[in-house]
């Protein structure tokens, strides 16, 4: 198996511009593609990205395939050329899932079925497994759970829906970083305890507040 | 083991109150309970709750346990009535929690923790599983996660926290609608679906949308 996880430099997580700058929006989402990184520790990963990264705590240059094609395009290249290999089979996590750990993996990778899809909040797709990339395409963006299901069935391929609300939880929206702050014990909650984040309950709801640094 | 699920009978699912009339908040929160007691089949269920309920499809009056009591105050004398029985294991099940099936609660009585916690998105907690009830409170509202998270601790208790998606979606606001519609086969989902409500995608999110009927 390999797991293949897209990347995107420019302009990450745009919708959490009205809390964090830019460059602390980038420093997140780096900080989250290491925690994905150290779960996946142990695997064959590409990180599918339009340029070269570097962190100073992970190394990811060995990992590295470049791509200027869009998201979808992308991985679906990446797909064709990995089918008809021996052990073809893909796995594709999202690089904004703080939450997930090894355990998610290895039990994704036992399941039976041919496609296993793991939801994310809103109609996401968090992590698709394809046991044979031959035949299969993906279809980010939308409602991809929807999607993905539907184009399984279409390739005569089994389904199952993997159920952790750990890999659901992906960092897009100013409410998602409650869930991380409450949750998460990695590099990308670190740094928001340590920005001045904490969870505060205002009119009967959980949300972050900033203290002032 | 016990499982006790509160219900709210007034005012249900008032953050609602912007997409459904009164009467459709009320028939919502019925059909959601109705799933959940579905899920909980061939346990021993109690509903908490100030009235009497009664619905034409699952004979709830076996079942209800009446109250006066706040939420979290009706809880704890539930708890403390059952400390000291045999078998005195209390399992605590949110009535809005559409997408739980059997499987979920066989797992969580399984675990081998004395505390068991599933999350709710935002700091709730959705199923919470207390192998022996003495000397142990509850505290909804606000960041109870964490709340009962330290209770647990307090109390010398071990804790489990249980990772699910299905379990972690309680249906409070509109953006929840969306997992019901996409996620759910139970009553609620239907209801939905034949309210004329669907998904669609509006600036890159998924959301509800109803059609005129």
């Amino acid at each position: 198996m390999k797991i293949v996880v897209p990347f995107k430099r420019k302009n990450a997580k745009s919708r959490l511009a009205g809390i964090l700058t830019q460059e602390e929006r980038d420093a997140l989402a780096m900080n989250m593609l290491c925690d994905v990184m150290d779960a996946l520790h142990g695997f064959e990963i590409d990180v599918l990205t339009t340029s070269m990264l570097s962190n100073s705590e992970v190394d990811l240059s060995p990992h590295i395939l470049l791509s200027d094609s869009g998201l979808n395009e992308a991985l679906n290249e990446y797909l064709n050329s990995r089918a008809g290999h021996d052990n073809d089979s893909v796995m594709i996590v999202m690089a904004d899932l703080p939450l997930i750990s090894s355990k998610h993996i290895k039990e994704i990778e036992e399941l039976d079925a041919d496609v296993v899809i793991a939801p994310g909040r809103g109609g996401g797709t968090n992590i698709l497994y394809i046991r044979d990339p031959s035949g299969f395409y993906v279809d980010y963006y939308g409602a991809s759970f929807i999607d993905h299901l539907r184009i399984a069935r279409e390739n005569g391929s089994s389904v199952e829906v993997y159920d952790s609300f750990a890999v659901s939880t992906d960092i897009d929206e100013p409410d998602d970083l409650v869930e991380l702050l409450i949750h998460g014990n990695g590099r990308a909650s670190r740094m928001l305890a340590d920005s001045g984040f904490k969870v505060v309950v205002r009119d009967g709801r959980v949300v972050i507040d900033r203290n002032k640094m």
